[in-house]
């Protein structure tokens, strides 16, 4: 079964056994969403890049944690919103590929307004 | 095809082709993460529940592409780290099925260390 | 003494005193002000207005230490970039008021790019 | 005048002319905290410590006006929340003197918690 379809469903019937819904607003969601993205972000935070690499190597479990629980809460709002994530991703890319032509963007890390 | 894997490798051949892998260090790309989570949660900000709900039917399109983006940067860091997210993503469901029983937690938004 | 000079004195003798000044490059530090505005923010978060009214009042002291986080590193990033963040918010809040004049901006909550 | 007491009073004088205190709940308002810090610490990605030094100092004028955005939310929410912002930050100077003693933590990147 499809990975996505499957683990928003999990979600769900996770949040709905647990009656949760009703706190499922769309900004207390969102809220979730950049806590736990800061949460990723912490966790490399006053470390060279050298130090972030050995960093990786050591704490891979904790790193994966927090990135799930982006990825859950992506899911569950895609879910309440009605948003097929995968379409929505498949599309962006295409967009992507029209703002930043490779000829114009190799190597270079320039907003596609300044390109 | 499993979706996560197909989006991650043209999420990846994108960079690629760009030659934008060097500006990829984990730190800069969890801020992207951060950042974009910060534009979706802009979406629903000053606005009343009453207030969101007709927004949201009315600009799903646009918070759809800010939610893209999240799962974007989550899948390339996931790709660089060398993170299973789909089975990261398994295990913190199981995870706070323990931690959250369905007789303690359901209808309170209680943290799990305080139940 | 003027507070916002004698407070960024005190901080810089505290940082300066345990030798830190090495990790206060400004990119971490601005992770350091997002993050600590994000515990700002989870105060809030899952609560109806009505919730909100009770808690600030019985978690008042939590509050006012997570704003002193935050004002905590701009004053030290201020003092650092040598930024007078007193003038920089005088001419903000004049810049405001050109763009948001009061007969347009009344009881409305409008970007100033769509007033 | 003490600028802190001052700059809060133009802020809230500012606020009350275009009535918009029926926005001002501090759910919102530290979304605003959290969207603004993000703004200061987007001028800092993708760069390296070298292109910091330079990047900051041709940009201080923009660096400087997101950090006002950051302080006018601190002030707006303390003012609201009717918090002394800094009595709080004297205090919580205090704090971080005895968490983190000089002979401890002397050039140490570690959270208190782990001395």
């Amino acid at each position: 079964m499809n990975p996505i379809k499957r683990l928003t469903k999990e979600i769900i019937k996770f949040r709905d056994r647990r009656e949760w819904k009703k706190f499922h607003n769309p900004k207390d969601v969102a809220l979730s969403l950049v806590l736990e993205a800061g949460e990723v972000m912490e966790h490399f935070q006053w470390k060279s890049e050298d130090e972030m690499r050995k960093y990786v190597k050591t704490h891979k479990q904790e790193i994966s944690e927090e990135l799930a629980d982006v990825l859950y809460w992506i899911l569950l709002l895609s879910h309440d919103l009605n948003i097929d994530i995968e379409k929505s991703l498949d599309r962006k890319i295409r967009i992507n590929n029209e703002k930043y032509p490779v000829s114009k963007s190799k190597g270079v890390a320039t907003k596609y307004d300044k390109l």
